[in-house]
Protein backbone atom coordinates (compact mmCIF):
# COMPACT_ATOMS: atom_id res chain seq x y z
CA UNK A 1 0.00 0.00 0.00
CA UNK A 2 1.44 3.40 -0.90
CA UNK A 3 0.89 5.99 1.28
CA UNK A 4 -0.63 9.01 -0.45
CA UNK A 5 2.23 11.10 -0.97
CA UNK A 6 3.36 8.75 -2.89
CA UNK A 7 0.72 8.23 -5.55
CA UNK A 8 0.70 11.90 -6.19
CA UNK A 9 4.78 11.43 -6.93
CA UNK A 10 4.14 8.20 -9.04
CA UNK A 11 1.11 10.16 -10.69
CA UNK A 12 3.60 13.14 -11.59
CA UNK A 13 6.24 10.77 -12.64
CA UNK A 14 3.89 8.72 -14.76
CA UNK A 15 1.95 11.71 -16.72
CA UNK A 16 3.91 14.77 -16.77
CA UNK A 17 5.53 16.03 -20.20
CA UNK A 18 7.84 18.81 -21.56
CA UNK A 19 5.30 21.63 -22.64
CA UNK A 20 6.05 22.38 -26.49
CA UNK A 21 8.82 25.48 -27.08
CA UNK A 22 6.24 27.84 -28.40
CA UNK A 23 3.66 27.62 -25.18
CA UNK A 24 4.78 29.97 -22.17
CA UNK A 25 3.70 28.49 -18.85
CA UNK A 26 3.94 30.74 -15.69
CA UNK A 27 2.49 30.04 -12.40
CA UNK A 28 -0.89 32.21 -10.95
CA UNK A 29 -3.59 31.81 -8.93
CA UNK A 30 -7.68 31.88 -9.70
CA UNK A 31 -10.24 31.16 -7.35
CA UNK A 32 -7.51 31.42 -4.49
CA UNK A 33 -5.47 28.40 -5.67
CA UNK A 34 -2.25 27.45 -7.41
CA UNK A 35 -2.91 27.70 -11.12
CA UNK A 36 -0.86 27.00 -14.14
CA UNK A 37 -1.09 29.44 -17.01
CA UNK A 38 -0.12 28.82 -20.86
CA UNK A 39 -0.13 31.29 -23.17
CA UNK A 40 0.57 31.04 -27.09
CA UNK A 41 2.35 33.55 -29.19
CA UNK A 42 0.00 34.15 -32.27
CA UNK A 43 1.14 37.18 -34.13
CA UNK A 44 -1.61 39.51 -35.22
CA UNK A 45 -4.44 37.94 -33.11
CA UNK A 46 -6.25 39.48 -30.34
CA UNK A 47 -6.30 36.61 -27.66
CA UNK A 48 -9.58 36.56 -25.67
CA UNK A 49 -10.39 33.18 -25.40
CA UNK A 50 -9.89 31.27 -22.64
CA UNK A 51 -9.20 27.86 -21.68
CA UNK A 52 -10.06 26.27 -17.99
CA UNK A 53 -8.65 23.21 -17.71
CA UNK A 54 -9.74 21.14 -14.08
CA UNK A 55 -7.15 17.99 -13.76
CA UNK A 56 -7.57 14.21 -12.98
CA UNK A 57 -6.25 11.83 -10.35
CA UNK A 58 -9.17 10.47 -8.49
CA UNK A 59 -9.74 13.60 -6.71
CA UNK A 60 -6.79 12.57 -4.81
CA UNK A 61 -3.88 12.91 -6.69
CA UNK A 62 -2.80 14.56 -10.33
CA UNK A 63 -1.93 18.27 -10.70
CA UNK A 64 -2.49 21.23 -13.15
CA UNK A 65 1.47 20.57 -14.00
CA UNK A 66 0.97 16.60 -14.61
CA UNK A 67 -1.65 16.86 -17.18
CA UNK A 68 -0.42 20.53 -18.97
CA UNK A 69 0.54 18.65 -22.20
CA UNK A 70 -3.10 18.18 -22.80
CA UNK A 71 -3.72 21.73 -21.73
CA UNK A 72 -1.59 23.00 -23.89
CA UNK A 73 -2.72 20.74 -27.35
CA UNK A 74 -6.14 21.97 -26.66
CA UNK A 75 -5.22 25.82 -26.43
CA UNK A 76 -3.13 25.00 -29.95
CA UNK A 77 -6.46 25.42 -31.31
CA UNK A 78 -7.41 28.43 -29.19
CA UNK A 79 -6.43 32.29 -29.38
CA UNK A 80 -5.70 32.93 -25.62
CA UNK A 81 -4.69 31.42 -22.34
CA UNK A 82 -5.61 28.05 -20.53
CA UNK A 83 -5.43 28.25 -17.10
CA UNK A 84 -5.47 24.72 -15.37
CA UNK A 85 -5.87 25.17 -11.01
CA UNK A 86 -4.55 22.83 -8.46
CA UNK A 87 -8.08 22.26 -6.37
CA UNK A 88 -7.83 20.76 -3.21
CA UNK A 89 -7.48 17.12 -3.32
CA UNK A 90 -9.01 14.70 -1.07
CA UNK A 91 -8.66 12.82 1.72
CA UNK A 92 -6.62 16.28 2.89
CA UNK A 93 -9.81 18.35 1.26
CA UNK A 94 -12.89 15.93 0.73
CA UNK A 95 -16.25 17.27 -1.13
CA UNK A 96 -17.00 19.86 -1.81
CA UNK A 97 -13.39 21.32 -1.30
CA UNK A 98 -12.79 20.80 -4.78
CA UNK A 99 -16.07 21.81 -6.40
CA UNK A 100 -15.58 25.04 -4.45
CA UNK A 101 -12.50 25.72 -6.01
CA UNK A 102 -13.56 25.18 -9.62
CA UNK A 103 -16.48 26.91 -9.00
CA UNK A 104 -14.33 30.07 -7.03
CA UNK A 105 -11.88 29.87 -10.40
CA UNK A 106 -14.75 29.92 -12.76
CA UNK A 107 -16.45 32.89 -11.14
CA UNK A 108 -12.82 34.85 -10.95
CA UNK A 109 -12.59 34.80 -14.76
CA UNK A 110 -15.76 36.13 -15.69
CA UNK A 111 -15.36 38.36 -12.80
CA UNK A 112 -12.05 39.42 -14.49
CA UNK A 113 -13.38 39.77 -17.88
CA UNK A 114 -13.60 36.82 -19.63
CA UNK A 115 -16.02 36.64 -22.39
CA UNK A 116 -18.11 33.84 -21.69
CA UNK A 117 -18.61 33.09 -25.51
CA UNK A 118 -15.10 32.99 -25.96
CA UNK A 119 -14.45 30.69 -22.71
CA UNK A 120 -14.61 27.07 -22.76
CA UNK A 121 -14.09 24.45 -20.14
CA UNK A 122 -12.24 20.65 -20.52
CA UNK A 123 -11.41 18.10 -17.71
CA UNK A 124 -9.96 14.74 -17.53
CA UNK A 125 -11.35 11.67 -15.35
CA UNK A 126 -12.75 13.45 -11.72
CA UNK A 127 -11.59 16.43 -13.63
CA UNK A 128 -14.62 16.04 -15.69
CA UNK A 129 -16.90 15.37 -13.43
CA UNK A 130 -15.61 18.53 -11.59
CA UNK A 131 -16.04 19.96 -14.65
CA UNK A 132 -19.55 18.79 -15.20
CA UNK A 133 -20.54 20.09 -11.39
CA UNK A 134 -19.12 23.41 -11.67
CA UNK A 135 -21.34 23.77 -15.09
CA UNK A 136 -24.44 22.55 -12.90
CA UNK A 137 -23.61 24.85 -10.10
CA UNK A 138 -22.33 28.14 -12.28
CA UNK A 139 -26.05 27.43 -14.16
CA UNK A 140 -27.95 27.49 -10.75
CA UNK A 141 -26.00 30.23 -9.75
CA UNK A 142 -26.99 32.35 -12.58
CA UNK A 143 -23.61 32.59 -14.56
CA UNK A 144 -23.94 32.78 -17.64
CA UNK A 145 -22.10 28.96 -19.55
CA UNK A 146 -19.15 29.24 -21.10
CA UNK A 147 -19.32 28.39 -24.97
CA UNK A 148 -18.75 24.56 -24.86
CA UNK A 149 -16.85 21.81 -22.80
CA UNK A 150 -14.51 18.89 -23.62
CA UNK A 151 -15.22 15.59 -20.84
CA UNK A 152 -12.23 12.96 -21.18
CA UNK A 153 -13.18 9.83 -19.73
CA UNK A 154 -15.75 11.42 -17.14
CA UNK A 155 -16.21 10.07 -13.61
CA UNK A 156 -19.51 10.62 -12.82
CA UNK A 157 -20.70 8.01 -11.17
CA UNK A 158 -19.10 7.45 -7.76
CA UNK A 159 -21.76 4.84 -6.84
CA UNK A 160 -20.07 2.60 -9.87
CA UNK A 161 -23.04 1.22 -10.95
CA UNK A 162 -22.08 1.12 -14.70
CA UNK A 163 -22.37 -2.10 -16.48
CA UNK A 164 -18.82 -1.85 -17.44
CA UNK A 165 -17.60 -1.53 -14.10
CA UNK A 166 -18.42 -5.60 -14.35
CA UNK A 167 -17.77 -5.55 -18.38
CA UNK A 168 -14.35 -4.01 -18.53
CA UNK A 169 -12.64 -5.80 -15.24
CA UNK A 170 -10.04 -7.12 -15.69
CA UNK A 171 -10.30 -5.55 -19.58
CA UNK A 172 -8.97 -1.90 -17.99
CA UNK A 173 -5.43 -1.59 -17.71
CA UNK A 174 -5.20 1.00 -15.01
CA UNK A 175 -8.22 0.19 -12.62
CA UNK A 176 -9.97 -2.73 -10.93
CA UNK A 177 -13.79 -1.32 -9.16
CA UNK A 178 -12.02 -1.45 -5.92
CA UNK A 179 -9.25 1.21 -6.92
CA UNK A 180 -12.08 3.85 -8.16
CA UNK A 181 -14.08 3.33 -5.50
CA UNK A 182 -10.57 3.47 -2.46
CA UNK A 183 -10.41 6.79 -4.16
CA UNK A 184 -14.05 8.03 -4.14
CA UNK A 185 -14.06 6.97 -0.52
CA UNK A 186 -11.52 9.75 -0.08
CA UNK A 187 -12.91 12.48 -1.82
CA UNK A 188 -17.21 11.82 -0.66
CA UNK A 189 -15.93 11.12 2.83
CA UNK A 190 -19.36 9.86 4.35
CA UNK A 191 -21.27 11.92 2.01
CA UNK A 192 -23.82 10.04 -0.68
CA UNK A 193 -22.09 9.10 -3.42
CA UNK A 194 -25.32 8.87 -5.36
CA UNK A 195 -25.79 12.76 -4.67
CA UNK A 196 -25.61 14.97 -7.68
CA UNK A 197 -22.62 16.95 -6.90
CA UNK A 198 -21.13 14.20 -6.58
CA UNK A 199 -22.42 12.32 -9.23
CA UNK A 200 -23.36 14.60 -12.11
CA UNK A 201 -24.41 11.55 -14.04
CA UNK A 202 -27.60 11.87 -11.88
CA UNK A 203 -27.79 15.52 -11.96
CA UNK A 204 -30.46 17.62 -14.22
CA UNK A 205 -28.21 18.88 -16.89
CA UNK A 206 -30.74 21.53 -18.62
CA UNK A 207 -28.58 23.99 -19.72
CA UNK A 208 -25.23 23.04 -19.96
CA UNK A 209 -23.28 23.97 -23.20
CA UNK A 210 -22.21 21.55 -25.78
CA UNK A 211 -20.19 19.09 -24.70
CA UNK A 212 -18.15 16.73 -26.39
CA UNK A 213 -17.46 12.96 -24.43
CA UNK A 214 -13.99 11.40 -25.70
CA UNK A 215 -13.95 7.78 -23.72
CA UNK A 216 -11.35 4.59 -24.39
CA UNK A 217 -13.72 1.02 -24.69
CA UNK A 218 -11.08 -0.78 -22.41
CA UNK A 219 -12.63 1.59 -19.82
CA UNK A 220 -14.75 0.65 -16.76
CA UNK A 221 -16.02 3.98 -16.28
CA UNK A 222 -17.25 3.82 -20.50
CA UNK A 223 -21.08 3.49 -19.46
CA UNK A 224 -20.45 6.57 -17.35
CA UNK A 225 -19.32 8.62 -20.76
CA UNK A 226 -22.48 6.57 -22.73
CA UNK A 227 -25.10 7.41 -19.82
CA UNK A 228 -24.15 10.76 -19.50
CA UNK A 229 -24.53 11.45 -23.09
CA UNK A 230 -27.48 10.09 -22.86
CA UNK A 231 -28.47 11.89 -19.71
CA UNK A 232 -27.60 15.35 -21.38
CA UNK A 233 -29.31 14.15 -24.41
CA UNK A 234 -32.42 14.00 -23.01
CA UNK A 235 -31.66 17.10 -21.27
CA UNK A 236 -31.98 19.12 -24.68
CA UNK A 237 -27.76 19.35 -24.16
CA UNK A 238 -25.82 19.32 -27.54
CA UNK A 239 -23.91 16.15 -26.67
CA UNK A 240 -21.06 14.12 -29.03
CA UNK A 241 -20.07 11.24 -27.63
CA UNK A 242 -16.90 9.30 -29.15
CA UNK A 243 -16.05 5.78 -28.12
CA UNK A 244 -12.57 5.16 -28.96
CA UNK A 245 -11.93 0.95 -29.41
CA UNK A 246 -8.72 -0.71 -27.56
CA UNK A 247 -8.02 2.62 -25.45
CA UNK A 248 -7.84 3.02 -21.93
CA UNK A 249 -8.51 5.34 -19.58
CA UNK A 250 -7.49 9.03 -20.04
CA UNK A 251 -5.88 7.67 -23.53
CA UNK A 252 -5.31 11.50 -24.46
CA UNK A 253 -2.54 12.03 -21.95
CA UNK A 254 -0.73 9.62 -23.61
CA UNK A 255 1.29 11.84 -25.75
CA UNK A 256 3.13 8.66 -27.88
CA UNK A 257 -0.33 7.94 -29.31
CA UNK A 258 -1.78 8.27 -32.48
CA UNK A 259 -4.80 7.91 -31.10
CA UNK A 260 -4.34 10.39 -28.27
CA UNK A 261 -3.24 12.71 -31.02
CA UNK A 262 -6.12 12.48 -33.24
CA UNK A 263 -8.83 12.80 -29.69
CA UNK A 264 -6.90 15.79 -28.75
CA UNK A 265 -7.79 17.46 -32.56
CA UNK A 266 -11.03 16.67 -32.54
CA UNK A 267 -11.09 18.07 -29.44
CA UNK A 268 -9.39 21.11 -29.94
CA UNK A 269 -11.37 21.56 -33.02
CA UNK A 270 -14.64 20.87 -31.18
CA UNK A 271 -14.24 23.58 -29.07
CA UNK A 272 -13.18 26.30 -31.55
CA UNK A 273 -15.80 25.62 -33.55
CA UNK A 274 -18.18 26.70 -30.83
CA UNK A 275 -16.43 29.75 -29.66
CA UNK A 276 -18.04 33.36 -30.21
CA UNK A 277 -21.51 31.38 -30.56
CA UNK A 278 -21.77 31.80 -34.13
CA UNK A 279 -20.14 29.18 -35.93
CA UNK A 280 -21.61 25.61 -36.23
CA UNK A 281 -18.11 23.32 -36.61
CA UNK A 282 -17.24 19.97 -37.09
CA UNK B 1 -56.89 4.81 -40.06
CA UNK B 2 -55.39 4.41 -43.21
CA UNK B 3 -54.69 2.27 -45.48
CA UNK B 4 -51.24 1.04 -46.07
CA UNK B 5 -51.45 2.34 -49.89
CA UNK B 6 -52.48 5.73 -47.70
CA UNK B 7 -49.71 5.89 -45.83
CA UNK B 8 -47.17 5.20 -48.69
CA UNK B 9 -48.57 8.03 -50.30
CA UNK B 10 -48.87 10.74 -47.04
CA UNK B 11 -44.97 9.68 -46.70
CA UNK B 12 -43.66 10.36 -49.89
CA UNK B 13 -45.96 13.35 -50.24
CA UNK B 14 -44.48 14.57 -46.89
CA UNK B 15 -40.66 13.77 -47.37
CA UNK B 16 -39.92 13.65 -51.35
CA UNK B 17 -37.71 16.91 -52.06
CA UNK B 18 -36.59 17.91 -56.08
CA UNK B 19 -32.76 16.71 -56.20
CA UNK B 20 -30.10 19.31 -56.76
CA UNK B 21 -29.59 20.30 -60.32
CA UNK B 22 -26.06 18.77 -60.36
CA UNK B 23 -26.90 15.50 -59.34
CA UNK B 24 -28.52 12.63 -62.11
CA UNK B 25 -30.69 9.77 -60.57
CA UNK B 26 -31.43 6.50 -62.46
CA UNK B 27 -33.49 3.95 -62.24
CA UNK B 28 -31.27 0.86 -61.50
CA UNK B 29 -31.56 -2.54 -59.63
CA UNK B 30 -29.91 -3.79 -56.96
CA UNK B 31 -29.51 -6.64 -55.51
CA UNK B 32 -33.14 -7.88 -57.12
CA UNK B 33 -34.56 -4.93 -55.93
CA UNK B 34 -35.38 -1.69 -57.58
CA UNK B 35 -32.69 0.89 -56.86
CA UNK B 36 -32.22 4.72 -57.38
CA UNK B 37 -28.84 5.79 -58.78
CA UNK B 38 -27.47 9.38 -57.77
CA UNK B 39 -24.46 10.62 -59.65
CA UNK B 40 -22.81 13.83 -59.36
CA UNK B 41 -20.18 15.27 -62.10
CA UNK B 42 -17.50 15.86 -60.59
CA UNK B 43 -14.39 16.86 -63.74
CA UNK B 44 -11.26 15.30 -63.78
CA UNK B 45 -11.79 12.63 -60.45
CA UNK B 46 -11.92 8.68 -60.20
CA UNK B 47 -15.47 8.72 -59.27
CA UNK B 48 -14.67 5.31 -57.14
CA UNK B 49 -17.11 5.97 -53.99
CA UNK B 50 -19.95 4.13 -53.70
CA UNK B 51 -23.02 4.72 -50.82
CA UNK B 52 -25.38 1.95 -50.60
CA UNK B 53 -28.52 4.00 -48.71
CA UNK B 54 -31.23 2.44 -46.50
CA UNK B 55 -34.47 4.62 -46.45
CA UNK B 56 -36.85 4.67 -43.48
CA UNK B 57 -40.34 3.95 -43.00
CA UNK B 58 -40.84 2.12 -39.97
CA UNK B 59 -40.24 -1.06 -42.45
CA UNK B 60 -44.02 -0.53 -44.01
CA UNK B 61 -43.70 2.92 -45.79
CA UNK B 62 -40.55 4.43 -47.25
CA UNK B 63 -39.03 4.87 -50.51
CA UNK B 64 -35.49 5.36 -52.22
CA UNK B 65 -37.11 8.13 -53.96
CA UNK B 66 -38.81 9.68 -50.80
CA UNK B 67 -34.97 10.31 -49.34
CA UNK B 68 -32.91 10.86 -52.27
CA UNK B 69 -32.35 14.51 -50.87
CA UNK B 70 -30.84 12.83 -48.19
CA UNK B 71 -29.00 10.41 -49.98
CA UNK B 72 -27.70 13.51 -52.02
CA UNK B 73 -26.09 15.19 -49.46
CA UNK B 74 -24.50 12.66 -48.39
CA UNK B 75 -23.00 11.87 -51.78
CA UNK B 76 -21.80 15.61 -52.18
CA UNK B 77 -18.71 14.52 -49.84
CA UNK B 78 -17.75 11.92 -51.55
CA UNK B 79 -16.57 11.00 -55.32
CA UNK B 80 -18.51 8.92 -56.75
CA UNK B 81 -22.46 7.41 -56.84
CA UNK B 82 -25.30 6.71 -54.46
CA UNK B 83 -27.63 3.31 -54.60
CA UNK B 84 -30.75 3.77 -52.61
CA UNK B 85 -32.79 0.38 -52.95
CA UNK B 86 -37.17 -0.41 -52.01
CA UNK B 87 -36.45 -3.22 -50.21
CA UNK B 88 -39.46 -4.97 -50.10
CA UNK B 89 -41.79 -3.91 -47.63
CA UNK B 90 -44.12 -4.86 -44.40
CA UNK B 91 -47.08 -6.11 -44.26
CA UNK B 92 -46.86 -7.83 -47.55
CA UNK B 93 -43.38 -9.11 -46.84
CA UNK B 94 -42.37 -9.14 -43.04
CA UNK B 95 -38.91 -10.35 -41.62
CA UNK B 96 -36.68 -11.11 -43.03
CA UNK B 97 -37.47 -9.76 -46.55
CA UNK B 98 -35.94 -6.34 -46.12
CA UNK B 99 -32.88 -7.50 -44.80
CA UNK B 100 -32.36 -9.99 -47.38
CA UNK B 101 -32.90 -7.30 -50.13
CA UNK B 102 -30.05 -5.25 -48.21
CA UNK B 103 -27.68 -7.45 -47.99
CA UNK B 104 -27.87 -9.00 -51.31
CA UNK B 105 -27.26 -5.07 -52.20
CA UNK B 106 -24.25 -5.10 -50.43
CA UNK B 107 -22.75 -8.18 -51.84
CA UNK B 108 -23.80 -7.75 -55.48
CA UNK B 109 -21.84 -3.81 -54.77
CA UNK B 110 -18.71 -5.86 -53.65
CA UNK B 111 -19.43 -8.63 -56.70
CA UNK B 112 -19.52 -6.15 -59.13
CA UNK B 113 -16.20 -4.81 -57.92
CA UNK B 114 -16.97 -1.80 -55.42
CA UNK B 115 -13.55 -1.57 -53.00
CA UNK B 116 -14.69 -2.12 -49.48
CA UNK B 117 -12.16 0.54 -48.56
CA UNK B 118 -14.41 3.09 -50.72
CA UNK B 119 -17.83 2.13 -50.11
CA UNK B 120 -19.78 3.57 -47.10
CA UNK B 121 -23.44 3.00 -45.84
CA UNK B 122 -26.19 4.75 -44.39
CA UNK B 123 -29.84 5.14 -43.67
CA UNK B 124 -32.41 6.85 -41.37
CA UNK B 125 -34.68 5.40 -38.56
CA UNK B 126 -35.62 1.63 -39.77
CA UNK B 127 -33.55 1.87 -42.56
CA UNK B 128 -30.48 3.00 -40.31
CA UNK B 129 -31.46 -0.67 -38.47
CA UNK B 130 -31.02 -2.37 -41.45
CA UNK B 131 -27.73 -0.90 -41.86
CA UNK B 132 -26.79 -2.80 -38.94
CA UNK B 133 -28.16 -5.83 -39.37
CA UNK B 134 -26.71 -5.86 -42.43
CA UNK B 135 -23.53 -5.10 -41.60
CA UNK B 136 -23.87 -7.86 -38.69
CA UNK B 137 -25.17 -10.14 -41.23
CA UNK B 138 -22.04 -9.67 -44.00
CA UNK B 139 -19.72 -9.80 -41.13
CA UNK B 140 -21.19 -13.00 -40.32
CA UNK B 141 -21.00 -14.27 -44.36
CA UNK B 142 -16.94 -13.33 -44.31
CA UNK B 143 -17.72 -10.39 -46.17
CA UNK B 144 -15.92 -7.04 -45.65
CA UNK B 145 -16.84 -4.54 -44.09
CA UNK B 146 -17.32 -0.86 -45.47
CA UNK B 147 -15.23 2.11 -44.48
CA UNK B 148 -18.11 3.73 -42.32
CA UNK B 149 -21.43 3.86 -41.25
CA UNK B 150 -24.12 6.59 -40.72
CA UNK B 151 -27.58 5.80 -39.06
CA UNK B 152 -29.56 8.63 -38.57
CA UNK B 153 -32.51 8.25 -35.62
CA UNK B 154 -31.69 4.07 -35.83
CA UNK B 155 -35.04 2.32 -34.41
CA UNK B 156 -32.97 -0.69 -33.55
CA UNK B 157 -34.89 -1.92 -30.66
CA UNK B 158 -38.06 -3.22 -32.02
CA UNK B 159 -39.27 -4.20 -27.74
CA UNK B 160 -39.80 -0.17 -27.36
CA UNK B 161 -37.63 -0.44 -23.96
CA UNK B 162 -35.75 2.39 -24.20
CA UNK B 163 -36.44 4.69 -21.35
CA UNK B 164 -37.13 7.42 -23.90
CA UNK B 165 -40.25 5.33 -25.10
CA UNK B 166 -41.46 6.81 -21.58
CA UNK B 167 -39.71 10.43 -21.37
CA UNK B 168 -40.51 11.73 -24.31
CA UNK B 169 -43.39 10.29 -24.90
CA UNK B 170 -45.68 13.47 -25.81
CA UNK B 171 -42.78 14.86 -26.59
CA UNK B 172 -41.85 13.13 -29.78
CA UNK B 173 -43.85 15.14 -32.44
CA UNK B 174 -44.43 12.01 -34.38
CA UNK B 175 -44.73 9.20 -32.61
CA UNK B 176 -46.84 8.13 -30.13
CA UNK B 177 -45.36 4.25 -28.47
CA UNK B 178 -48.25 2.85 -30.03
CA UNK B 179 -47.66 3.92 -33.63
CA UNK B 180 -43.91 2.74 -33.27
CA UNK B 181 -45.58 -0.86 -32.14
CA UNK B 182 -47.80 -1.11 -34.99
CA UNK B 183 -45.35 -1.02 -37.16
CA UNK B 184 -42.88 -3.16 -35.97
CA UNK B 185 -45.75 -5.80 -35.44
CA UNK B 186 -46.16 -5.65 -39.22
CA UNK B 187 -42.44 -5.91 -39.97
CA UNK B 188 -41.77 -8.89 -37.05
CA UNK B 189 -45.54 -10.58 -37.78
CA UNK B 190 -44.86 -13.00 -35.10
CA UNK B 191 -41.25 -13.39 -34.80
CA UNK B 192 -39.48 -12.76 -31.51
CA UNK B 193 -39.20 -8.74 -31.60
CA UNK B 194 -36.13 -9.24 -28.99
CA UNK B 195 -33.85 -11.44 -31.98
CA UNK B 196 -30.73 -9.90 -32.66
CA UNK B 197 -31.73 -9.88 -36.21
CA UNK B 198 -34.89 -7.42 -35.62
CA UNK B 199 -33.30 -5.48 -32.74
CA UNK B 200 -29.47 -5.16 -33.67
CA UNK B 201 -29.14 -3.61 -30.22
CA UNK B 202 -29.06 -6.88 -28.59
CA UNK B 203 -26.75 -8.33 -31.14
CA UNK B 204 -22.90 -8.73 -30.98
CA UNK B 205 -21.64 -5.62 -33.01
CA UNK B 206 -17.26 -6.93 -33.09
CA UNK B 207 -16.11 -6.17 -35.77
CA UNK B 208 -18.10 -3.39 -37.36
CA UNK B 209 -16.33 -0.27 -39.09
CA UNK B 210 -16.52 3.20 -37.26
CA UNK B 211 -20.33 4.44 -36.96
CA UNK B 212 -21.68 7.90 -36.43
CA UNK B 213 -25.18 7.89 -35.10
CA UNK B 214 -27.50 11.06 -34.82
CA UNK B 215 -30.48 11.74 -32.91
CA UNK B 216 -32.64 13.91 -31.80
CA UNK B 217 -33.36 14.70 -27.88
CA UNK B 218 -37.39 15.34 -29.00
CA UNK B 219 -37.61 11.52 -29.99
CA UNK B 220 -39.43 8.27 -28.42
CA UNK B 221 -35.89 6.46 -30.26
CA UNK B 222 -33.33 9.08 -28.30
CA UNK B 223 -32.49 5.99 -26.29
CA UNK B 224 -32.11 3.27 -28.78
CA UNK B 225 -29.14 5.81 -29.97
CA UNK B 226 -27.69 5.94 -27.05
CA UNK B 227 -27.52 2.73 -25.63
CA UNK B 228 -26.68 1.54 -29.65
CA UNK B 229 -23.29 3.51 -28.85
CA UNK B 230 -22.77 2.25 -25.57
CA UNK B 231 -23.34 -1.38 -27.52
CA UNK B 232 -20.94 -0.89 -30.14
CA UNK B 233 -18.69 0.79 -28.12
CA UNK B 234 -18.66 -1.95 -25.42
CA UNK B 235 -17.70 -4.39 -28.72
CA UNK B 236 -14.94 -2.10 -29.94
CA UNK B 237 -16.38 -0.17 -32.67
CA UNK B 238 -15.54 3.69 -32.73
CA UNK B 239 -18.85 5.02 -32.45
CA UNK B 240 -19.21 8.56 -32.73
CA UNK B 241 -22.96 9.80 -31.03
CA UNK B 242 -24.45 13.00 -31.74
CA UNK B 243 -27.22 14.41 -29.80
CA UNK B 244 -29.07 17.16 -31.86
CA UNK B 245 -31.23 19.00 -28.89
CA UNK B 246 -34.80 19.62 -29.71
CA UNK B 247 -34.84 18.13 -32.76
CA UNK B 248 -37.25 15.66 -34.00
CA UNK B 249 -37.12 11.93 -35.47
CA UNK B 250 -34.83 11.94 -38.85
CA UNK B 251 -34.61 15.95 -38.48
CA UNK B 252 -31.70 15.24 -41.33
CA UNK B 253 -34.87 14.90 -43.93
CA UNK B 254 -36.08 18.82 -43.56
CA UNK B 255 -33.84 19.81 -45.87
CA UNK B 256 -35.45 23.67 -44.78
CA UNK B 257 -33.19 23.21 -41.37
CA UNK B 258 -30.16 24.31 -40.37
CA UNK B 259 -29.93 21.85 -38.12
CA UNK B 260 -30.41 19.32 -41.10
CA UNK B 261 -27.58 20.33 -43.19
CA UNK B 262 -25.54 20.90 -40.14
CA UNK B 263 -25.96 17.30 -39.35
CA UNK B 264 -25.82 16.18 -43.19
CA UNK B 265 -22.53 17.96 -43.57
CA UNK B 266 -20.85 16.37 -40.34
CA UNK B 267 -21.98 12.76 -41.52
CA UNK B 268 -20.61 13.30 -45.24
CA UNK B 269 -17.62 14.77 -43.58
CA UNK B 270 -17.27 11.81 -41.60
CA UNK B 271 -17.81 9.52 -44.51
CA UNK B 272 -15.71 11.06 -46.67
CA UNK B 273 -13.49 10.75 -43.46
CA UNK B 274 -13.04 7.56 -43.29
CA UNK B 275 -12.69 6.58 -47.11
CA UNK B 276 -9.70 4.38 -47.94
CA UNK B 277 -8.39 2.97 -44.98
CA UNK B 278 -6.03 6.26 -44.42
CA UNK B 279 -8.22 9.55 -43.51
CA UNK B 280 -8.64 10.16 -39.77
CA UNK B 281 -11.21 13.20 -39.84
CA UNK B 282 -13.24 15.17 -38.19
Amino acid sequence: MFTIAQRREQFAALFTRPLPADVDSSATTLGGRPALELRRAVPGTTGEDVLLYLHGGGFVVGSARATAHVTAALLRHLDGRAVSIDYRLAPEHPFPAAPDDCLAAYRELLDSGADPRRLVVAGDSAGAALVVVTLIRARDAGLPMPAAAVLFSPAVDLTLSGASMRSKDGVDPFFAPADLGWLFDQYAAGSDRSAPELSPLFADLTGLPPLLIQVGSSELLLDDAVRLAGRAGADEVAVTLEVAPRQPHVFQLDDGSAEAAAALERAGRFLAARLGGERDGS
